[in-house]
């Protein structure tokens, strides 16, 4: 594992450098300027949070809104989850061009969260993902519900994005402008929307937040499948209501008391 | 993870200290005085050999009756049970009142807790938990029964507990008196409660029993559900009688072979 | 864990100091003589291996026939299985009593042990563990067949010991040597032998031997849940002659391949 | 584990050495010379990457051919996947003959290898395995399909090798040319082919690839199983056309990302 020095490594959005980036083409947007540190140190702690809980793999992307601008995001350059360091993050406008690539490769699913932070102001951090007990979902006509107070952001139902219906065939992959549109359409209001055949893409309006959420609805996930065997499918979910009394009474209080736990263990060596 | 010297590191519990803090209200009780030590030492070791297992994740907890008032038991303040360290724990009437909070947040649900130890004289110890594997039993009508030795302990049945029943729709939380009475009422003369849509809560006559109890629930429902799947729900469970018997032999020798090795391994940095 | 020095610590048995054990009674009698040191460290190392593939968790235990005498094996006293290192093996007679227990407490069930040495002068090693994955074969009806080639050693049946039919109601364990002595009956020519509503017994003539088939037993039974499941039931097993060729042909070469990586594993600190 | 220094050792295979070997009869074939030391850093990686993903236990291997001649390749001596080094990796012709074994063990199922890289030109590299998720899938009927994009590589099927077929009762092992034939034959055009009641054999044009399709086809055996479970077996797959565009979109783009963050695990101490 990453040394808690490099785990810290200050980026140059950090240090306000991406500012001086020359503005080169219309590929390459201003900064908004030097990011909040403990974003950056939250971002990047979300990372490898999501991949020790296996939410995500050697694939799977997690990015946050700029706090200082509504249409800029930090996301990393692309590298697998439990690697990236600050150093890796980089500021996107919501065209999913990079302020400064600098050569770098960059995520060809980063319209996934251009075009959320775009159709959803309340939205600060996205999180997408392939987490096997949530593929199931996508493919078989089962509504994923909460099956336990944990999952109840889930109240209101899960959509489901089918590529092929706007798109045809594809690669699957939500690649450009016009997919994230139709994959943010989809998602709606709600806070997250299944991709037949692919993943998830869960969002919150803070780190912890969108970080709980997909760990608790791959729990779900998994406990619903359970009970669905174990009860020939006749299952109780929580009731909508006590699902909005749960979120009302401020959804497992912000995650705050597992975050503190998470993050922890994300900058041990 | 914690080293060796955090993990024992004195409490206000253990120093006695809690015995003069001064009584500002009637939100403040009495100490009972100084805790057993190694109380103290078995409670810590408790939360993480809860965590270790996975019965507790970043939420749930774990409580033991003062060994010197019957009115008064011990808890952490809030927070994910891996982290507790003996400075955490804090002292609790039976109304669920912290002795000597200075400020620090407490677990909504104590009021599980506190309600038991005030029905149960004979429990010394309380876990609360989420544990995937049980929340399918309290939500598909499916009884949860011992189909092995280890498990004998629900010999008598698990009852379920939907907090719907008595008050409606709610967050689904344990989070004062009446609803804690209620819990405490369906939980009777039994080992273990599920609560319908969120948990269960077991309890127990020492630590190392409630710890024991806990991981075999979680082990026995595991297997149940893979039996009853092989099986097509034609299992055979324990005989009654064979159950009591294991009980009256003394229940797994009190856990003590496996709690030897789940506290060495708790206090490992 | 245990560092390396603490896991290959010297034994009474290993020096032959039991030897020198006085003869007090009946329940002590006359050792025979110091063990190999090999047979020693490969018990050891048996027990650690177990745990480390859950086939063991706190409770459960592996024998090994005495290298000198016939009528001698050698078990841990009461003890996890992942704690015990040379210092805790004892040496028992096929009556079950030990040579030199000096006080310590001993597993109630050493009676599994004592009983199958004694009806099969082939056993050389026994296991005896509460397999998660094994109970639900015990219980359901469903007989555990070999689903691939690494458990051909189960190609001839694994009987159900149900202690019931000849003890009635009972703590379900086997703790005199007339509850041995029926498990035996009912293990026969067998490789192992499940127990309703408790576990198994595996046998084999190396430790290395029955160390692979409880690992695999245990695998097998995953493999064999989940291709139920998914087959609705239709699985086609190995051939019994398929099973006889893998047999003949060394069963898995004894498991030397493994066993290096195994005990390798087991000696890490 | 092993620690980085022995994870690097240099190997006769890598310094040219087997060169110098001494043909002493027709057992022996000539070495095509020393190997790319890339390649030999990923195969020792893909061992220690397979054993980790739990793809690979104790048992099963994984090969490259030669980059100086497509008549040689690349295998370790018999021994556990996670132990393997530099040193103890052998050069091979298409008849499964050792160029220097010196007196070392053979993986008796080299045939696999051998005959895949005689009938398929395009194999550079190719994984043997029992993963338990793949099991099912040989010995119940049940087709494994892609339930995800990352699946893509078995969009068109996976063929399933019967040994009893061409060859009756056997011990299932594929031990010798004819039956290397016999599965390659099987295998076809595919990436890769089931074998009944025994594992798999995965082919890939570089070691990341044969690395990560043998990774996603374990996750997919399980997702698809869970599937299965979950709706009953109604399941809606990756359309044929939908796989053959994530084909040519470059498979999981070779795996990169992904195998960057594999190989650093597996060289961790």
């Amino acid at each position: 594992m990453l040394t808690r020095r490099t785990f810290l490594t200050t980026s140059a959005l950090l240090a306000g450098g991406a500012l001086l980036a020359p503005l080169n083409g219309r590929q390459q947007p201003a900064s908004a300027g030097a990011v909040d540190p403990k974003l950056i140190e939250d971002l990047v702690a979300a990372y490898r949070v999501l991949a020790q809980h296996e939410v995500l793999d050697g694939f799977g992307h997690v990015s946050v809104r700029h706090d200082r601008s509504a249409s800029r995001f930090i996301l990393s350059r692309s590298l697998a989850p439990e690697l990236v360091t600050a150093g890796d993050l980089i500021e996107f406008d919501l065209d999913g061009n990079a302020v400064d690539a600098r050569g770098r490769a960059l995520y060809s699913e980063r319209f996934i969260h251009a075009e959320i932070y775009r159709a959803r102001p309340d939205v600060k951090a996205v999180v997408h993902a392939h987490a096997p007990s949530l593929i199931p979902f996508g493919v078989t006509g089962v509504p994923l519900l909460p099956v336990y107070h944990m999952a109840s952001f889930i109240g209101d139902g899960v959509p489901i994005f089918d590529i092929r219906k706007a798109f045809g065939a594809t690669d699957m992959l939500v690649s450009d402008a016009a997919k994230g549109r139709a994959l943010a359409q989809t998602l709606g209001v709600k806070t997250c929307v299944l991709m037949r055949g692919h993943g998830i893409a869960v969002v919150g309006s803070t780190i912890p937040i969108v970080v709980g959420r997909s760990i608790y609805l791959d729990v779900n996930a998994q406990i619903q499948t359970q009970a669905m065997t174990l009860g020939a499918g006749k299952v109780t979910y929580l009731d909508p209501q006590e699902a909005q009394k749960v979120m009302e009474a401020g959804e497992n209080r912000g995650y705050e008391r597992a975050w503190e736990l998470w993050k922890a263990k994300a900058s041990r060596p």
